[in-house]
């Protein structure tokens, strides 16, 4: 447990990932109203929408509306995801709203790539190259690089870890072609394949190549084993995690059945904080947004902890009985 | 990961934590139906009923009629869960159909104790002595303690390791005053305070103190850690664990919000097969009676790999296409 971080960083997902997979008919100041909630949690980045084809994703329709009426707070940053330059267009039209940066995804499964994004694995590392050149020429940062279906693929089957670290290896090579620095790698568990024992496989084989970039991973809790997967994850000295309130969202293109989405924000707070890890983030607040979350959505949310609550209350209420 | 044992021994709760919580309409003939569907999976210990004050737990009072229908399989255990004369007799008139072993429990909270048994601390023991005198002269083996509340309790709040251990030896006291011994050691999180940080320190301490008899978890979902915390507990070399099919259950006594069931069985197996830990049972055919569960008691029940699904299909589909 030495390697076990002192504090994280979470990186909220929740409007975004639900908001692209629940019906299209919430209303625009629903969505607001979560992200102001979520603003007011202590959490220090929120990635509120996705720029993509709202014929694809109905319930993204409104995204230029949702960013233009959130309460900005200072001291939070808040992102938008883009797949494409018309998305990325559309980020950088709000950069007084949203911060924009960049980063170099690369898919583990070719399938997937292809169903997701219509890409191969050849025409995506060209795609990336020419891309990069439009983020310079912006002056757009591109310090990340990500794999998707890093652990397993619905289509595919398992992953082998050596593959990843082959394609972290491809986006330094992109990042070195166009003389920039990644920072950070994240690893998608995009379908929900990962187990402890392969989140800590994959994070030492990526440890033992590049020792230096800060290692960030998104789980999803398709199969129950997200919050064991970030337990996994702070085993190895992880400390950057994506997540999603209320347990929001899932991938609409993923196709399999109960797509689960990232791991719960509050129950992922829960566990760091009741273990002595910060995470900047008011249990009590996070909570609140959960139960805003599920009533936007109008149906039950998967969180834990907003059902059974927090345990400060209880500790109060016995410390007062002692 | 060196401690992580090779195979485990998983006690099937769900129907005996389910019914005692759920609608008391539910026909005896379902209770039966998902009884036998669990017989098939290859789990080999099924706690069926608990022979409780009907007035108290409605849902039981069908119990001695679950007992007489279900279909007995060859190498399966059954048992009922007791906490008086009056039940261990119910159990014992069932011998031909029933395992009946008893064991010492005793309890990290006296204000839980009070609330869910109306006895002091020192009552209780007083009453397992004469308890113990009991089965010894029907027979019955008593090689079990417990310890209820064993991380933390709603009304009491934390509970050092410390006093978890020292009722241990209380355990082992009451054993040898009857000249019984004590092979298995349960440790129950049965309000949902445990994290996988406590339980191994938990773990840890009661090791220190008594390497020899097996621990057993038996941890509740209420907070969404039970996965986790099962993981923190193979990583200390536990092979034995309580958990109910779907997520079935909770405890009807614990009045907190959203008193979730034991951790679930089919994201147990998972967890454990997928990191190539053996548990004997079927993933599949836990996973049928995992969806007959929700059909049973007529509303959503919480396992996650019931709803995504297993990987071996999707394995196999891949296999194909490659």
């Amino acid at each position: 447990m030495s390697d076990m971080p002192k504090s994280i960083a979470i990186k909220e997902e929740g409007p975004r990932e639900g908001f692209q997979i629940e019906s299209a008919d919430i209303p625009t100041a629903q969505k607001v109203a979560l992200i102001d909630a979520l603003s007011e949690t202590g959490v220090k980045q929120i990635q509120i929408v996705s720029f993509v084809n709202p014929k694809k994703v109905p319930g993204m329709a409104d995204a230029d509306e949702v960013v233009r009426r959130f309460n900005k707070k200072p001291g939070v940053e808040y992102s938008a995801l883009f797949f494409n330059t018309q998305g990325f267009e559309r980020a950088l039209s709000f950069a007084d709203r949203l911060t924009v940066k960049a980063s170099l995804p690369l898919c583990a499964s070719e399938t997937f790539l292809k169903r997701n994004q219509n890409r191969t694995m050849k025409e995506n590392i060209e795609a990336l190259h020419k891309q990069v050149e439009i983020y310079k020429a912006r002056g757009v940062p591109v310090n990340r690089g990500s794999v998707m279906a890093a652990f397993g693929c619905n289509f595919e089957g398992e992953v082998p870890p050596q593959r990843v670290v082959d394609l972290i290896g491809q986006i330094f090579e992109i990042a070195a072609a166009h003389a920039l620095g990644i920072n950070e790698i994240a690893l998608a568990d995009t379908m929900g394949w990962a187990t402890p024992l392969s989140v800590k496989r994959l994070v030492g084989a990526v440890r033992e190549r590049l020792p230096a970039p800060r290692i960030n991973l998104h789980l999803h809790d398709t199969r129950g084993m997200g919050i064991a997967n970030v337990y996994a994850g702070l085993e190895m000295g992880v400390d950057s995690f994506d997540s999603s309130v209320a347990g929001l969202g899932g991938c609409p293109f993923a196709r399999h059945r109960g797509a689960a989405g990232n791991v719960c924000t509050e129950d992922l707070v829960f566990l760091c904080e009741e273990m002595g890890i910060e995470t900047g983030i008011d249990l009590e607040r996070m909570i609140e947004a959960a139960t805003l979350a599920q009533t936007v959505v109008g149906h039950p949310l998967l969180g834990h902890v907003m059902q059974g609550g927090s345990l400060s209350a209880l500790r109060a209420k016995a410390r007062s009985a002692a």
